[in-house]
C-alpha cells in the first residue's frame, strides 16, 4: 500500500541554493525549527512561471511573520538561478532561497518529478518545524497556485498544531472564532 | 519509483450514495464526461466537518455552471448519510451526491485512508472529463479547505485543458488576461 | 492447513466504544477475566438489525449473572453509535458497550468482514476469560440470531470449562442432569 | 486474508455412508437441489454424542418438510456406523445418512478437524441447494447443539434466500410478521 | 533419494490404546527396551481382518517368551476397539494392546496410510529394543499375514542382533546350526 | 509425503543377466504378463547368501506352476554371476535369471540400496503381471527369507487379484475355504 | 561482465535542442547517416566550460567537411541554452545543435551522469553513421578537451571504417602514408 | 546502473612484465605514489601497433618529468614481449615496463577485453597516485592514439588535481594562463 | 555430478592457426572425418616446451599414416606462432597446424586452462572422426609427454573403434595378436 | 567453470581391499606419505583386463623403488577380488592392494564412473605424497594402458616435484640430461 505524505518526515538532503546574490548550501537540518513551504516549479527562464514566484515574493513578509521560510525549487543549477535573477526583474526581487535540484533529489523525495521531461510539477508542501508534511497540493503543469491560499492553509495547520485536530472549520482564518469541541455537538452542526 | 497521481486515470468503482433523499449507486462510468471534484472528509456526525460541506453546498451552483459535479466521500454507510441529513440542517441543504465508502475502495485508490483510524484525510481531487486527475490537495486531519480556492483551481485546470500548459499565471481567474506564450518571452517575465 | 478458531486466543485490539452516553476505549486487556460475547452486525441506522440488538439488551441481565460482557460491533464510528442511540428507542436501551470498528481491525481478526461491502457478517463469538474462542456462529447477511440460544451455548461452554469435554448432552440447560462419564457407557447411550 | 465460509461452495466429495441398514456412497452431486445440514461430531461409540444425534433424529420430519437432508459426519468408517446402530437404540432410530469420513476429506474442507486427535469438532453447516454455505456454527469439543435452533436458522436462511437479506429480524420464526424493508424505516426501529 | 526404513528409529508418538478392557496410552518411550511388532490392519468391524488378529493372539505367548510386545494398529478410535471386543469373540481373546490411530500419526510415520481411503495397508514392522526397524513387510489390502513367519523373522533378527549380520542362512529357526563365518568359506557354499 | 510401493508400477529397466550359462538382457517389458518375484541379496561369493538362493531354486517349480518368474538381483556384474555359478554347487543349480545390477538401477528404484556399502538389503518384491507391486518385505542385512512364505504370499496376492480385497483371511493357503464377504458378517468374525 | 561501448549502437532518444535561435527536437533517427560527435559538459552558465564549446565552434567547418555533426549536451533545459546564448558571446557563435537533457536520458545511456551532482562528466563520443560508437573519452570534471584531437581521432575512425582495422599507425593524419598490411611485416615494424 | 570509471580505484593486480631485458612482476602497490598511464594494445608481433608504442617511447622522458610511469599492456606473455624486443628495433628502444596479461586480469578490470578475440582494445587510462582513474579513452581496434594528447591530458589532470575542478579551459597546456574562478564570471565567458 | 570427457563431442570452435607459413582458420567442421590429436602446451617462446613439439613433429608422418591430424594449441596469437617459427629451428620444422587460442575458447572447453596464469596445462586429447573424445591425459605444468605413447594409444583407440571395447589387452601395438572375446574366457585370463 | 583435477587433493575415503590373501581396509590417510598410482579397470572376471593388471604386477618392483604404491580399483566387492585371485593365475601374482569400490565412492570422486553401466573407465591417476593429483589419463572402455609409460610419467612428476616446473623436456627418463632453465634460452630451443 502506498502511504501518503501526511505526517511523513522529509528526507535528509543537501543542495546548493542561490540566495541574495550568493551561492550557499541548504540542508534538511537548516530547515528544522521553523515552518517550511517547498514550492516546486518546472523551469527557470520559462515564460509562465515567474508570476507565481513573484506572487510569493510579494507575500514573503507574511510568511516570515508566521515563522516560515519559503524554498522555491526547480531542476536547474544555481548558476542558472543566478543568471535568471540577473536577467529578469520579477526574479530579482526574490528574497527567499532558490534551491538548485539538478540531480532530482528533492523532486524525487516529494514525488513531483516528471521523469520523462526532467521537470518538476507545480507543487507546494507545508512542513512543520519537526520536518513533517502537514499539507500538500500537486497541480498539473500549467495550473498556477495562489500565495494567499498557501498562507491560509499554513495558518490553519499552525492552529491545528497548537489546538489538536478536532477544531478547525472550513476556510478558517486567524482571528475568526474557533469552535470548542464537545461530544454534545455531535450531529448539531 | 512511486509515481504521483497527476494525469493518472481513476480506478473503476461502484459505491452507494445518498443523494436528494434517496439511495443510489455511483460508478466511475457515471462520472465521466464532466469535471469532478472528490471531496474526502473523516466522518459523519463528527462536530468539525459540516462547515466545509456547507461551504461547498453554498458554492454548488458555481461548480455546476463549470460543468462539474461534486462528490463528498466518507467511510460511513449510506444509511448514516441519510440519518445525518435528517438530523442536521447544514447537511440537509447538500444537493450533491454523498458517496458511502465503508469498504475504503475510494479512499485507498486516492491514497487518503488512515488505515489505523479507518477514516479519510481531508483531501480534494480535481478530475477531468476523461477521468484523469489534474490537481489534488491532501491536508492533515484538522486542516479545512476553501471552496473558492477549489473553484479557482478547477477553472485554471479547465483553461489549461483548452489552451495547453504553457500559459497560466499564478492566481489566475477566468476573465483575467491570459498570457500568449512565445519563445521571445523567455527571460523577459 | 487453515486451522479454525476454536481455542485460538483473540488478538490485541484497542477501539473506541459508545457506552452509556460516553465515548470510551476498549482493549483486549479490558475484556480478560470474564466471559465475552462479541456480536457483529452489518450497519447502524440499517432497518433490520435493531431487533437483534434489542433482543440481546433484553437478556443482558442474564449474561451479567453469568459473569459475561456483551460487545456489539459494527464498522461504524462512535459518533454514529451515539447519533443512533439518540435517534432510536431500541438502541437507547442498550447498556453494553457498542464497539466502533471503522478500520475493520476486529472484523478482520474474527474473519467476518465482507471486504467488498465494508460491512460485517452477522456473527457471534463466545470467548472465555483467558481470551480463547469457545464457540462461534457466522450467518449470511440477513439471517438473525437468537439471544436465548447464545445464552444456552455460553452456559454449556462454561459447564464444559469446569467439568471437561466428555460430559455435555445436546440442548443441555443448567440445572438439568449432567451425565457422569464412564467407559462403561460406551455404546450404551 | 483467510476468507470465511459464507457463500463459499462446498468441495467435490465422495464418501461412504451407513443409511437405513445399508452401505451407500454420497457425493456432492447427490446433495445439490435441496438444502443440507452437515452435522459433525467427534466419534462413534463415545458416550456423550448420541443425545445430539437422537435430538436431530427426533426433528428429522421437520427438516424433511423444509426440503432439507441431514448428514451426520464422523471420522469413523461405515463398518463402525453399522456396528454402532446395531449396538445402540438411540442410533438405531436414525433415518438420515451417517457419512463415514476416515480420510478426513469432509472435516478438512469444513476446517473442523482436530489434526492432533483425528476427531471432528462439534460443528453444523447449513448449505443451500446450490451447495453454498449460508450459516455455520463451530463449538469446542464438549459443547452440544440444539436441533430446534438449527431448524430456526435453516428456516431464516430459506426466508432470506427468497426475500433478500434486508428483511429478517432476530429470532424470527416462520409465520411471524416479516418486516417490509423501506428506506423510511432507517433509524426508526 | 528416498532411504528405506531399515535401521531407522521410529518417531516419537503418543496414542490411546484399548488393552485388557481399559483405555490407556502408549508412547514410544513405553515400547523401548523390548522388541516390538507393529501390526497394521485396515479397519475394525470389517469382516476379513479378525482372523489375522486371532492368529497373532494364538501365538502371543511365543512372542512374549521372545521378549516382544505386539501392537495392533488401525485408524479407529479406542471406543471402537472396545465396542469391537465386546461384540466379537475373536477380538475378545486379544491380550496385546490395540492402538487407536484416528489421526494417522503412526500410519503416516510407517508410510502405510492409504490417504484416499483413510485406512492402513496390512503391514508388519519388527523393531528392536532401541526402536530401530529391522524388518518390515507391506501387503496390498487383502493379502493376509502369517504369525509363524513373523515369529521366525523376529527370531532371526534377534539372532543377527547378537551375532552380527554375516551369519544367518535362509529359513533359519532357533536351534538349527549357525554357520560360523570365515573368509575361507567365500565361494564354497 | 513419501508414498509406499503398493500398487506402484515398476520403472523401465534394462540389465544384463546370467541365465542358464549365458549372458542375456532382461527388460521391464520382458517381465510383464506373468507374476514376478524380485529377490535382492547383498553380494555374490559372500558366504551367507547362497542358502537363500538355493532354497528358492528348490521351490522354483512351484513358482513356475503359479505363472511366476523369479529374478535374483545383486550389485555384481554378469561376469561375476557366471564365475560364481562355475565355482559353487548351490549356485550352479539355479535355473532362474540372475540379474546384474552394478549400476544400482534396480536397487535404487526398489529403494533397497545401502549407498554407503554399495550392497542391496535382503528384500523381496511380488509384482503382478501389470508390473504393479503387491507385497514387499525388506530385511536388515543378515535376516534370511523363507521361500515357502514367499510362495504363500504370492498365492494370496493372486487370489485377491481375482476375487477382490475383502476376502482373504490370515495365513490362507490355496484350497482352504474362502470367506464369502457380506455386510452381515460385520462384527460377527 | 560489463561490456564496453565500442561498436554498441546508441539508444533511441528524443530531446529538445536549442539550434540557431530556435527550439527543435533531435532524435536518434535524425542523427543516422552521418558521423556524430556527442560532446558532454557539466553546466550552462558555468564559468569554465565555454572555452571548450568555443574551441569546437571554431573547428565546426572541419567537422562538417568530414560529414560530421556535433551535438553538445548538458543537463540544462532548452530555455537555459537560449538564455545563455543571449547572454554570452562565446555561446552565441555556436552553430551546432545544443541538446537539452534535463531528464538525464542521454547522460545515462552514455554513462556519464554524476548522479550525485546531477551534472554530466566531460566526455566525447564518436559515433559512425550506423549509430555505433567507435571511440570515446571520459574525463574527470575539470579536465578539458581538444577539438583538434577529436578531429584527428574522427578522421582515423573514418579511415579504419573504409580500410579495415589492421592498418592505422599512431597519431596518423589524413594524407600521411597508410601502411599496407602484410603478414611479412609481422615483427618487422 | 553501470557507473563509469572516473574516480574509481583500480583493482589489486599482480602480473609479470618485461622490463629492461628482465622479467619482473608489477603489482598495484608498486604503481601507487606516482601517476600512471595504462596503454592497452591488441597484440605483440602484430604489424600495426609498434608505431604507437614507439611514439610513447619517444615521449617517455616527458612523462617521467611529470612523475608518471607508462605501462603498456597486451594479452601476450612476458616471453613473447622479450622475443619481440629482440626481434624488432622499435620495441627494443622501449624503457617502460611491458605488462604481460595472458589471463586477461587487467583487460577485464579496465573493461577493454574483446572476449571473442582474446585481444585488448586500444585504450589509455590516466590514473592518479592514489590509484583513481582520472581520464580514459577507448578506441575501436584500428584507431591509433597520440602521445602528445595523452601528455596534455595528463598535465591537465595534474593541474586539476592541485587546483580543483572549476578552473581548466579546453586544450590547456601548462604555462598558459589559468582562469581564476569567481561567481562573477558566470555568464561572462 | 561432473561427467568426464569420454565420448563427449567437442564444442564448435573457430580459431586462427599458423600453418606452413600462413595464417589460416581452423573450425570444428574442418577437423571431422579424420582422427585428431589436440596437444596443449603452456606458452610459445618458453624454454621447456619446444622439445615436446619437436618430438611430435618427428613422428608426424606416423600420425598421418594413421589418418590423424595433430593440432598444437597454446594461448598465444598466430602472430606469435609465426614469430616463434621464424626464430627457432625446432618450431620451424613443424608441419601440423599451430592453433592460436588467445581467447581461451579451446582451453576452456577441454578444461585445461589455468585461469590464474592464463596458460594451458600440458594435455593431450585423442578425438575420433565423429569429434568424440576417446582418450585424454592431463599433466601438471612441467610433466612432458611422449609422442610414441600418444601414437600407441591412438592406434589402440582406432582398433577398439573397429572391433568393439571387449578386446584390447594392455600395451597392445598394431600387429600383435588380438584376443578374440568369448564368454568362455571369463576367469581364464 | 569446471576446474580440472591437477593439484586437487583427493577426497577422504575408506574402502575394503583384497591384499595378499586377506581382506583389509584402505583409507586416504593410509596412502599419504608416498606416491600413489590409482589404476581403475571395468570389472573382475572380465576377459580383457587381466593383462593390464599383470603388466603392472610385473613392474611392481620398479614402482616400489620409486616410493610408490599401486592401487587397482574396480566396482566389484572384496569377495569377488578374492574369488578372482583364486580362479586366475594372472591375478594370483598381484602383490598390490586391490580396492573394492561397489558403492562407487572412488570412481565418482575421480569422475571415472560410467553411471549407466556401473563400471569404471580405464583410468590412471598419479598422486603425490600430499595426496594431490599430478597427472591423469582416462581412456574409453577398451583402450589399454602401458605400465612403462605410467612409470616414466611418475618419474617425471617426481623430478618436477623436486626441481620445479620449468625444466622437464618431453619423453624424459631419469638419468637423461636435465635442461637448466635460463631466460636466455627463450626462443633458442
Amino acid at each position: 500500500m502506498i502511504t501518503n505524505f501526511i505526517n511523513q518526515e522529509i528526507a535528509d538532503f543537501s543542495v546548493n541554493a542561490y540566495h541574495n546574490g550568493d551561492v550557499t548550501s541548504v540542508t534538511k537540518k537548516d530547515t528544522l525549527g521553523k515552518w517550511g513551504v517547498y514550492f516546486f516549479y518546472p523551469a527557470d527562464f520559462s515564460f509562465v512561471c515567474p508570476t507565481e514566484l513573484g506572487d510569493l515574493a510579494d507575500h514573503y513578509i507574511d510568511f516570515q511573520k508566521a515563522n516560515t521560510e519559503i524554498y522555491s525549487v526547480s531542476e536547474d543549477s544555481e548558476f542558472v538561478h543566478k543568471a535568471w535573477a540577473e536577467a529578469t526583474d520579477t526574479i530579482a526581487k526574490i528574497k527567499y532561497p532558490m534551491l538548485a535540484d539538478p540531480a532530482g533529489k528533492l523532486a524525487r523525495f516529494f514525488n513531483v518529478l516528471d521523469e520523462e521531461a526532467g521537470l518538476a510539477f507545480r507543487a507546494v508542501f507545508i512542513v512543520n518545524p519537526e520536518g513533517q508534511i502537514q499539507s500538500y497540493t500537486i497541480n498539473n503543469m500549467g495550473i498556477g497556485r495562489n500565495a494567499e491560499e498557501i498562507l491560509r492553509t499554513l495558518e490553519a495547520a499552525q492552529f491545528v498544531s497548537e489546538h489538536g485536530d478536532r477544531v478547525c472549520p472550513a476556510n478558517w482564518h486567524p482571528g475568526e472564532d474557533a469552535i470548542t469541541p464537545s461530544l454534545d455537538l455531535v450531529g448539531k452542526l
